[in-house]
């Protein structure tokens, strides 16, 4: 079988997560392309050759740009921190690899023009890792959708609940930098409301916002004793319209005590609805209308014919959140194989930017604006 | 005991809803006053009869100035549809009745400044009917609040969903015509997730809005084959922000498919969280932060000690939507008895006007209003 | 319209319960028959009297035997505890009165057999008020099934649980003194779900049982210092065989921390199962087999075209525990009107304590018993 | 690092997951000891081989008897149907291999008997793979109850649901024959009600039960116009006491219409409740007796405080299925480390057995049947 020697480039959260994506992939499923996990980096020499060896990469490096100078490698997958994205996704176009970077794509809407620019100048291979659109509950959402099974879409209600910073002495972490994450729970997970939004309903044109942030200020990750000023957002709250005359709300908190993460839609069409939440993601609540005895119903999505559920287990064997980026990293490589570009790609990526950036520019002018 | 005598002008929906308060309210509770259904009123002599009959009271008229004008008569109850409010009330309380006003308090926001102009000028006992603040579970929301058992609150995230008009051709009935009605999903339901977050959060101070017409022509209900135009609203979209640094989102819908009477709200406290849906309105979600075996519990709100329950039934024996409007005018009793304003009164019937009123102005200015 | 007067022997949980159904009925359900509230009988002179004053009847007594002999009652309602149940039903019977009587049916077989006996000698009309059967989503779920919507029933599954005696100190009441109540849970609560049984899915042939009393001793209600023996029992459980080859769970505990009125079944057929809730006796949960994208669906049973419904409010404004009895008068008063026998009448109350004596039975002889 | 060997016989359902297991638990915990996936073993040459591949085993084989007589193997995993579980284990424990063996431990009694004969004469390491003990919320269950959170046990109710044979032309498959499955329902799915009744409530003394075959003859999986009988039980119900006094329902069924892997319980104590459903197995419904605002919590159990959780993702990122098996192998390398026995061991599994026996016992009989 072909094989492609993957880069992986960040280590944490997500480095774990993608490891095992491209550890598991082939074992589940009957992939085009066997992905060869060879060489994960990262800047702290120590840690990345922990994570090396737990992980299980062949080899560990530091240097981003050497990595990404290798002929031996096909694949760059970028799961580093927002500011690093840009200056990693153009050197690994330059270099002709095929692409997988983290959401959001990046930290500014000009590097991700000059990111989608650059692979398509490279003619290389790009995807943007929103994971969530590969649960087989929302994949199956997208195939009733597009079978007309909800009518004509009127409503997308989007909340992204979270509550890890709802205790003010919890520390001013880089995700609460904006040099490093560029916003808050704007960026960090209203961009994957954006994002199913986009998937399922359509494109967004224009938006009315709030963003708050209701803790100014938080220790230092290093020093407690040291106070360090929050200037991103801890909660994101959007109107919006659709190109196809849908109207939607998104709302994104870190602030909502009691979520965990709590990523749920809401849709209502002319003929049915749907709910979905991540905390139970291998279920769809479905309304079709069909007279009295209609009713939300719990598709439990684990049969064989519902998406990527086959190389899995027997109806009722729940998988869980990680295996959202094995799915993504299965319909990376067929799409590499099959010499046709995946989705959600740089243009996808480009385009939640842009809706991020009319919130940020709505939130400050106080006026609807335009995607 | 002391017994007053009522007069309730109107006799279709909220006069069965009403009515069936009036009538139940001293079988179940000490009531310090007894109501006696004296007369009941509405323009089409045949049907008034009926319904007097039907539902109990003593007497019917046609001619509402009349009734109010009897000496014999002590309550005002408003039931008839928004456009008539205005004049009944100030006739009301010229005449020096006590007076129950169902909601949305007028249609417009000098009517509503007349309204309460006419009551306080005549010293007289007022009360709107936004009856789902009495809903046990609701009560019950409002004392843990009051208590601090939320913390301070971020966030109240109000949805009131219904899809009773998704059909395109489902007639255009008087709630759908400016004229009448005043407004549409706005004022019949968001003014609900309105008072609702008055009632528990504070003052509203700005919004942002989005209100659409999806269906712009209906039926005629009374010659099919003609076409009138639909004049209010489908759907109402609002962001807002609270006096007191909370946030919020309401949304109002006739058109989410599968929703009958889907009053729900959430409310994320630095402590906890509250969620209330009215379809399962003897229910209270209730969040508190208590390590890592917190979870939201299901509080069945029927025990002896939670508000009104003990006048019922035992635990688990649930209450319905009728029951709200009971509680209602046993506050309005009781307040009459004790020579003090009940809430929710024209004061709050016009800050709820005022909030209306904002997200319309916000919809047409596409900027940020204050309230 | 035709009227006939209601005497309504006892006064407390169920005598509120049953008085608001005579006064309610005919204010929402077109009657053939209007009820008057003409006597409410029960031992306490002043308590009584009270109780007529509270729920509206004209007048009041204290001694069963003399409201029986009057000319003017046609309708005797038996709301006591069982122990009296035989006599008062016996004399009515003679007495030639229609007769609605609480359950179960009595405290022995033999005194139900007496009383079947009876009231079919005398020829008058009979109705045990197993009250659950007239829940919307209960007599739905009877529509469902009998409309082959689920196909052959293979499982019947019964839970009926409630916590109010967990608390070892909770006192020794009438209902844990075999002597008034003649079981615990079996009789209280059990033959709820044996009804309902009977009701959906057929004739019980054969059980196997297990009856146990976890607190054998509790404090007097009359002086605490004492204790006093529970001679009934605190839990039953039961497996059992249908006529109809299908085989079922029985199990009603009055120790179920947490559960407060937790009458809950399942079914599932061929086709399709079905799930009650009591607690949430507005909804019906619903699988229909159609494919993949099956699920139970949460049917709000408030739709104009549910039974009972349309006498109410619009869908998704939901009823409470009382109207179950609001139905059950409904449905007595026509089946009078119509010459007919009611369902369920002494017959099935009879059938229904041969399973609880059945189950007795099997209890103490440890193997299956036929009813 | 220490290793050791494994070698797995059976590839098939429980090979895949097992397979994941060895292949996962190094990537995510930190183990004593570092298992090896040296060889897979089966029946089918061209399947075993393919297996190998896909699962990430070094070797294949097609005669167990051989690979248990390697001597560089440390580790026999038993995923083969239980008439073959007994000469596995025995010639395994000759050998001096630790063992891991599927659940139930064997078809019959008398071979379960000798199975642990043969364990404790070797002194080797055993284990039954319940692996629901390893799903974090019940592992999180066994925790509160060992605290004492939910006092005093006086109920299990175990049901554990499918419906994968309701369609009566479903082919008589090796489950549903009792040569090599040994029994149906009971042994393949009561058996882990069992399981989890003996870890969380304690030992079944005594037991009442019904088995029942619904569907009598099936298609021959080879040969679909030949019908061969059914001769184990589509469905197995029990009631049973328990040595510390509690009383139980098990159920288990095949035939229940919409449930797909429905193994839930629910344990009421004296001071609170739980819930479990392994459809929702990152959740736990927790109800702690506190007064009137108690109510079931659904605990997410994605806290790193869990069990086995801190290895996986952040708060509210569920984990699934497979999952148990990762965590009992973790379980069972640290077991063989530190020289002790894991639970549940294959005195366990036996005890299981006698359970499972005397339920066939008292459906035979018709009498209670002591374990």
């Amino acid at each position: 079988m072909k094989r492609m020697n993957v880069a992986m480039i960040g280590y944490r959260f997500m480095g774990k997560a993608h490891s095992n994506a491209w550890r598991q992939v082939a074992r589940f499923f009957d992939v085009p392309i066997e992905p060869v996990m060879k060489v994960i980096c990262g800047r702290n020499g120590t840690e990345v050759r922990k994570a090396a060896e737990k992980y299980g990469w062949q080899e560990h490096a530091t240097d981003w740009r050497e990595v990404i100078e290798r002929k031996d490698i096909d694949i760059i997958d970028i799961c580093t921190p927002g500011d690093s994205h840009h200056d990693i996704a153009v050197a690994a176009a330059e270099a002709g690899k095929a692409i997988l970077c983290e959401k959001p794509l990046a930290n500014t809407l000009a590097e991700a023009e000059r990111m989608l620019a650059a692979v398509e100048r490279a003619g290389v291979t790009h995807m943007v890792c929103h994971n969530y659109r590969r649960a087989p509950a929302v994949a199956l959402a997208k195939e009733l959708i597009e079978r007309g099974e909800l009518g004509q879409i009127y409503h997308y209600r989007g909340t992204y609940l979270q509550d890890w910073i709802v205790d003010p002495n919890f520390p001013r972490v880089w995700r609460l930098e904006r040099a490093k994450a560029g916003s808050g729970a704007l960026g960090d997970i209203a961009s994957h409301s954006i994002d199913l939004a986009r998937y399922l309903v359509g494109e967004i044109t224009e938006v009315a916002s709030l963003l708050e942030t209701f803790i100014k200020e938080r220790p230092s990750p290093d020093d407690p004793t040291k106070r360090l000023p929050v200037d991103v957002d801890d909660a994101a709250l959007a109107l919006c319209r659709f190109e196809n005359g849908a109207i939607g709300t998104i709302e994104a908190s870190r602030f909502a005590t009691g979520r965990k993460n709590y990523n749920r839609f809401e849709i209502n069409g002319s003929r049915g609805s749907l709910v979905f939440n991540l905390e139970r993601m291998n279920e769809l609540e479905l309304y079709i209308e069909e007279g009295s005895n209609s009713g939300f119903r719990q598709v439990i999505v684990t049969e064989p014919d519902h998406p990527y559920i086959a190389a899995w287990f027997p109806p009722g064997h729940i998988i869980g959140y990680e295996h959202t980026f094995t799915h993504t990293v299965l319909d990376f490589l067929k799409a590499i194989d099959e010499g046709r570009l995946p989705q959600p790609n740089f243009r996808d990526g480009l385009r939640n930017q842009r809706v991020l950036a009319a919130i940020e520019r709505a939130h400050a002018s106080r006026v609807w604006e335009r995607v």
